[in-house]
């Protein structure tokens, strides 16, 4: 990360203890080693040891007991509970969400406001000028290519790449099964597009990313939403449930980080899915677009590597992870990929070439890799920030997720508290949340929930900002 | 144009003369000026004006009489009739275009191909260079902000200057009434959506670009085919008869120079179908992104500059005019505006940030209109010399449109020709053409029609592609 490659040194002293306390390894009211130690371990001076813990103190980590050292902040109350594991009555619904969504979005155009709603990353965390450059160059050296048009299925410089990185997630990709497209949300619309027609039944977690219910809603088609654990994702008891009941077109899962559960499936429930989709010849449409956000030491490994039928259609992005403003992702479609690939033609033509260029080599280069190693750990932190202030500021019997990787929580708060209220007395005062409603098909669920965005590095602006909030969800008492 | 910019004299003043002969101003048989009359009045050396005129010659359109000076070339046969209309049975029909389509934007990516296939100006017209230039300046100076989401409605940068253009052309629109897009194409697909739902039909020209009834495809929609004139387009009294039969969603025209016919609509047609459709509540989806490759002297005015009710939603993109590569296109929906801007988020999410931003640097600049100006007059030229070049190397009773705009030619051939064959038998010597058939929803007209890109440079290569194209054509007999 450019700012992290920039970071003055107390910082990335300040950053490394502060990991460890996000981690667990240093535990609250634990005392953290002396100014001379620290100064001796890290090899810095004493005056940068004592900027660190100021930048810690600052932060709200670490607290200084006068002529006694430093310590690790203690939390007031534990951490709370998770929230429950949904409970639905699985029946198939139209769906519509739209204008609940509408408002939040468009607050994510404006820069006055703290964006707690939409799923992103700070930019500040994106290695913004070392992919800027790349691009600047390839318009320099490359221009004529990057003016043409780059038809489906897209760029062989990135399709290659994409076929490398995957051969390290267990799925044995060959540059020839991708498509690239404009994001994740593209190649989510057109796998919809490719496994059903309208009318038809789609099986999605409960809760659900918004934009996805949005693209059912809009292709109409119907959404049945399966119960979901917030540890282990969709549960695969209901779902076959409904399949046993119903004819369902394709189930929807994002098996890594789901959004906005963050949970994440466990390798033997993938396995089991591939097998009973399989068996029903019934499509998976694989959202994995939150995978190279794991905390943990390796990547989960996809459902696509447990595919051998061709059965899963795989979906990435590096907008969550990259370059939003890019608008690049892919799908390897399995044995859809033909009828993909003509869908791709005419729903946008092309994927726009520069951008494709311009992370083709930058993954190349080495450079994906290492910004994701210091972008895993910055995220890490800033959910443990974010989850700590919630244990704060936000009324009692809140709960909140326990994610393992991905950018967000999601909170039920007491059930008193409605979400879309919350949402407007939010966007007065200028903080953007997104409201539970919107992540099931009719917006009848979830209505003391939300979901809150950690793609911020820690500051005094997103403190307030989560102070504000729980005030505001207390005075629903 | 860059290479404009960078011709030489003699190839400036060739270019004048060849837009004269092309214009008709300089007819086939008669004595171009003596090279010193040319010499005083372009004030060139007699030296330029011999290599404008060698220059002339090796093009074609010219010849040298020994003792006698230079004539135009005569053309060995007069211009070809043009194809007759459309005569179909308007019926509604599900739409099946996709395998014919798809190995022609294959073909599209492969360079080693004579591209007279896709629709699209060679990348030798475009200002790469320039644009690139405003990219690359971009993604240094204004890094973060390329880098971020930019949600629907899109760059209010570019809005602008949409909104500044569209008052050229007569439509008062603001910059609120535009949503900028991934290309053209997903202008019309957001358009459909926004309209129709499943099973509903869409009337359209006869013949229809490929890309929009793949589309309709898709969606599962039907397409209604109204007969079309080579030079005034959709034939209203025919689309009037079926409207009173039965119920149809909505229009899809391209009044500009259709594609494939380059037909271009007059504007007493333009007003009646935009007060039929109004009196119907059938929206009317206008396609104009042929619009700013007029050949005459001014544009032709879009149906939305006669729209009171909010009922034309005006679609348009760059990728014909100027970047194809960059993929931004916008819509301006009308009373659809609320819908189509939330389908979009569903669709796409947001469209590619920097594209959006260089191409609004360009307008503002004033970099566009003077790029218009030098590819209007260029592409005429060219659809001037394929016109020649149908003449010369053609079978007998070969038929070919006079458009007034656009990159493309309309060619009918004798019955015996089969355009799929002729497709199959081009490829395989390198040259990509667009069959007839795929502009019919079931591919079940324009068997001995093709569709010819006329967006190139008039080159020794393209005049052998052209010739080897008319005997391959020859050997139906």
């Amino acid at each position: 990360m450019d700012t992290a490659h920039r970071a003055k040194l107390y910082e990335q002293v300040a950053e490394r203890l502060g990991d460890a306390i996000s981690a667990g390894t240093l535990r609250p009211g634990e005392r953290l080693p002396s100014v001379r130690e620290l100064s001796t371990r890290e090899r810095v001076s004493i005056s940068t040891v004592l900027q660190a813990y100021l930048h810690l103190e600052s932060m709200g980590l670490v607290e200084t007991r006068p002529q006694s050292g430093h310590y690790v902040r203690r939390r007031e109350r534990p951490l709370p509970a998770e929230p429950q594991m949904s409970r639905l009555v699985t029946t198939a619904s139209p769906v519509s969400v739209s204008a609940m969504v509408a408002r939040m979005y468009r607050a994510a155009n404006d820069p006055r406001m703290v964006q707690l709603g939409t799923a992103a990353p700070s930019l500040e965390l994106l290695p913004i000028q070392r992919l800027n450059r790349e691009l600047a160059a390839l318009a320099r050296k490359e221009g004529a290519k990057g003016m043409a048009y780059d038809m489906p299925p897209g760029s062989p410089e990135l399709r290659r790449q994409l076929a490398r990185r995957a051969l390290e997630w267990g799925c044995a990709l060959g540059a020839e099964d991708f498509i690239t497209t404009i994001g994740g949300s593209e190649a989510i619309h057109l796998c919809l597009v490719a496994v059903a027609r309208t009318g038809d039944t789609i099986a999605v977690e409960s809760p659900a990313y918004y934009g996805t219910l949005r693209a059912i809603e809009a292709l109409g088609l119907k959404a049945v939403e399966i119960p979901s654990h917030p540890r282990h994702g969709m549960e695969l008891e209901a779902l076959e449930a409904v399949l046993n009941k119903r004819r369902v077109a394709a189930v929807l899962v994002v098996p890594s980080f789901s959004n906005p559960l963050g949970s994440c499936m466990p390798e033997e429930n993938r396995q089991r899915l591939v097998r009973m989709l399989a068996e029903r010849d019934i499509a998976l449409i694989e959202d994995d677009i939150y995978g190279d956000l794991y905390f943990g030491e390796e990547r989960p490994r996809p459902c696509k590597a447990f595919d051998t039928e061709g059965n899963v259609l795989l979906c990435g992005s590096f907008s969550k992870s990259l370059a939003p403003g890019y608008r690049v992702g892919w799908v390897a479609p399995g044995r859809y990929r033909e009828r993909v690939e003509l869908l791709k033609f005419a729903q946008t033509c092309a994927t726009t070439t520069l951008p494709q260029l311009a992370i083709a080599r930058f993954l190349q280069g080495g450079g994906y890799d290492r910004h994701l190693r210091a972008l895993r750990r910055r995220v890490a932190t800033q959910v443990a920030r974010m989850t700590e202030a919630i244990v704060e500021h936000f009324p009692e019997g809140t709960r909140v997720t326990r994610p393992t990787g991905g950018l967000l929580l999601w909170v039920e708060l007491p059930s008193q508290v409605d979400a879309l209220t919350l949402q407007t007395r939010a966007l007065e005062v200028g903080i953007s949340i997104a409201p539970g409603p919107i992540f099931s098909a009719q917006g009848q669920h979830y209505s003391h929930f939300i979901r809150l965005n950690c793609g911020h590095p820690w500051s005094p602006r997103i403190e307030a900002a989560m102070s504000t909030l729980g005030s505001l969800a207390r005075s629903f008492a």
